[in-house]
């Protein structure tokens, strides 16, 4: 076993008994971006946290003990992501990739925007010429030193 | 001469006159991320805004020209990029693009967050423990219809 | 069981029934070509349309639950496809990709014609010299704004 | 000299002298969508069509002579192009490959569809929800014959 | 069950009989080159034919059914090949492409060789110097023509 | 100054002066498809064969001189060609690849068919139906032997 | 002009005067490490210590403009390294990769080991035996938050 | 069984067991780095060290036995690795790659730091701004020798 | 059943008896470099020493069939092998492959050194600085000829 | 200017006076081998060396002093090698990189062969049947030892 088949089993079990990605988060306490992704293989949980997660899909000992270990990070097959969806995203990292370099750079000087420590909040924004898809991000600046 | 030969330029001016992104976009009239993608060979300028850029850039007719034309769009040289502060967005993608993907189905339904009708604004967020970057994204919901 | 472990069951299935893409898709009440793209992994289908696949395909409830969820979609193996039948239409991207590129730029300026509000139909064509195969598409087009 | 230096050139005199493809088609005689793939590197002009570009674009002898010579073709820098226009229809490909692939086997059998004896048309589709690009292709059914 | 298991049996089966590709052939009442391609899951068999490698490769009768199934083809596991004997095909192919192509349009003008209305014979050449392999192809051409 | 360099100019001037591969071929007193490739810089000329092309191509002494050095050898920009033409004969390879291998091998046992001792002839076959390319090929078999 | 120009006549000019890195650095007043990696276009400068790289080096005024932007970052021209010491270097993320993961995360819990934050320093550790490299690196941890 | 199931097993007993690598280690009565890297199938154990991992490890006598053959090297999925932790090492070979080139060449002439003869030590680097992780690395130098 | 796991049969039987390969091939009669690649399933043997092996890793029927099978050769896992021992091979040919082209030349004019025709030996070289790798090579040498 | 430029002269000179390697290498007295990679920018020269090279190649003081400078290593365009010369080697790697591990571990335990501490003589090996390449590889072997 290892934490592909967790995984595997929180996607089939959340399918079997209907459950929604905010509905586990609500139960764990925390985003629905964060629990998602821990959900499916990236983060790691604490004691607690896979303890409701063990009650919420029928998890084994061995499967709640697996969410407690840090994961080989990184959701996709493939570099570039063949998935539409998932696509759209790297296109924008493709097309504005040097656009977030020159405005951070302007911003704060040489350093980047950490994805470590980083929060998401991911809304549905109506719009009445077709509701949007609203991320907001927040990263900290880490600067490049000298030494 | 080619589209890139007009942005190497705009680069090249832009540092020689100790020019702002920031300012570059006021005197267009429109957002910073728009104008710095555009100027990096991403977006396609009327012929106003050319003029405009014309102006700041000290670019030929012909270089104005090439800015009204629509480009070949990506802007990074290889398909993962090497760029530390670029990595970044693309290690997003790859960590939490499986969440990005159930978390708007689950709202949504199946279809994509648009990478065409899609703005962003990217900001200083003062924070005591180190400023962050924060970057707001709004891209169309677009579904996908049986037919 | 994932979404890839129904789609070989149609599939298997389909030939040991016989039946044919044209008549599952009259089934469904919908068109051949985005009824195979969801039998095949590609779509999401509602609740009625999966019932009617799971009587065609003797599905069991759970089979039936999967393909009401939305899949990780791309069908091909390789980046490069090594199918004669669909290399042909990669060699189409590869050898007209500009010319799709310049054309719909001048009729329509900068944007994308849109893969999701997307739709198309395959035909015979009869023709002395042999039959041809017909494809017609349509895409809305979805143009890049200012902001 | 090469192609590729012709083909540079056409576009910069295209851009200079503000042509359409679809003037440079009609002075050709044939349609816009052959014509601005040759244009473009990927086909072969006879003597005739050369010399109407040769006068359009101001060619020299020796341009004149490479646009008769049958190119390299491939227009495209990337296996997976970055221009998101030009992805669109990779991702066609991608996401619709299998179905092309069962569809077309299920009407005519074990074969291809030609993309050599091949032609195709594109035009804009008024739509009250947005104009439509519409791509009519047609290419002749090749069978794989037993021998 | 998938073709690729009914060619993994035949492989075994043909093994554990000592059949030769040559006798399967003669069997099928086509070249060994056609029919070899067919049993490694490269071509479409008829029913008879398929009768006649169920007999012989004592298929089920749900491997015979997929026997008549379109595959999809490619039979190498790397885009280029790691086996010498194949590799030296590819070889060829990087070393006389260019050849291929100035040859065939010097005598035929812009179009390809078929891939699919094609035939092939391939035969032991006595050589005192030591025996030649010889391949005999034949492709029809097709040429691209404008529109 | 390199073998490519001299390779480019054998192709302008051939184009300027309306030479033909076969009458080059002629002057030469070898095969149209040795001396093509010699020409596209994959053979290597001895002082004779390279003084004959220095005087239709009008050659400098230094690229006569590398004429009749051995060339870093391969054709192609990249690893899967795109070029229409070269891909049918990288499809063979690719549809074929373990035909030829299991073919061979049952004729002669394990080894290969040579690249290097090889030889071929490529010509027009007038057919009712439509003209074919014939290629005939002719290489050395190679036996692994054991020590 | 871009940063790599200025790269290379760096490393021309410091062949050509003599220069030693640790000289160059020493003179910059910081560890040869941040301005090897300064100068080989990893790193920025500000105004003052590209003044005194303008003097070691003898650039001009926009060279010295070119030093105080942030660069493209990624010293290397294929994503796995040829050269033999670089390569070294590779290997041990190769081999060593899970274990430095294993390690960090038993100490620290789930996060990473800042490549931002981050110096090293590197000296020759005499030994009977043969010389060894010694490097010692200190990069921040940085966790992964729950949000 | 090969060594990969040996190494599933030693992670998924470890996690089940509770025990920390440093335990391990110190049972072993070597490094946490060597022995890790060989729990995880990059180094090779002798009749001793393997008797105690299968103590406390529950592992077969066949399991011991593979603990004592070297293993075939490299613990990572893909080439460029995803997970971000690992990445961060790659980023500084990126980054940090040509610097290493130029400061071991600058100190010991032409050669390289062995990745063979080599040990490190991490340990965590109290810091009043946030714990570091400290990697000393040493490698000998092995230089090219004139032959 | 195939190749591959006979291969597998072949490491484990070898590791769970103790023997070593330098013992099988003397009980094959042939050199340990030609006996250890066909058991590592590149070579094909026949029927004797198919017994012999048959004999020595206690091999069915069907396993030692396969033995006698030309495999599909290549027996490392990516293009660029990770394991630091044969990636050093790699390298040799990386740092040396122009100087053995340019060698080869020099003494035998255009053509090859073969890998078919080719064997070779593997020797400890005792050095009082340290043993070596001993490895003579001796491959027929095929020329290129004209035709 | 850079070694590569260095290399390029070197090589068009020595066509240009006809120089042979092994003449080289004589007059810098030292392997044909060693000096041969060296003039393909593969190694570094002292200073006497160099003055050696730089008479018989007429190199400016600049490109003497580019001779003494350690080279980026890796002399060839892709990872796969395309020359067939040069990918006979690659092969040997591939067919036999598994047999070269298996046999130096069997002979010496965990390690590697030295590609630095590394020499090699080729010659022509007389042989009636054809003259044959003989080459003799001799590698420090390098333990890998516990710590």
């Amino acid at each position: 076993m290892n934490r592909l088949d967790v995984t595997e089993k929180i996607i089939a079990t959340k399918l079997a008994k209907g459950l929604k990605w905010s509905d586990v988060a609500r139960e764990v306490g925390l985003s629905k971006e964060w629990v998602t992704a821990g959900c499916l293989g990236q983060m790691t949980f604490d004691a607690t946290q896979a303890a409701t997660l063990a009650r919420l899909f029928d998890l084994t000992e061995a499967e709640t003990q697996w969410l407690q270990v840090v994961p080989y990070k990184g959701s996709l097959p493939t570099s570039v992501p063949t998935d539409p969806l998932i696509y759209r995203f790297y296109e924008l990292v493709s097309v504005y990739g040097t656009t977030f370099k020159e405005l951070i750079h302007e911003e704060f000087g040489d350093g980047i925007m950490s994805a470590i420590d980083f929060r998401m909040d991911l809304q549905r924004e109506p719009d009445p010429k077709g509701d949007r898809v609203s991320i907001v991000m927040s990263g900290k600046f880490l600067p490049y030193k000298t030494y």
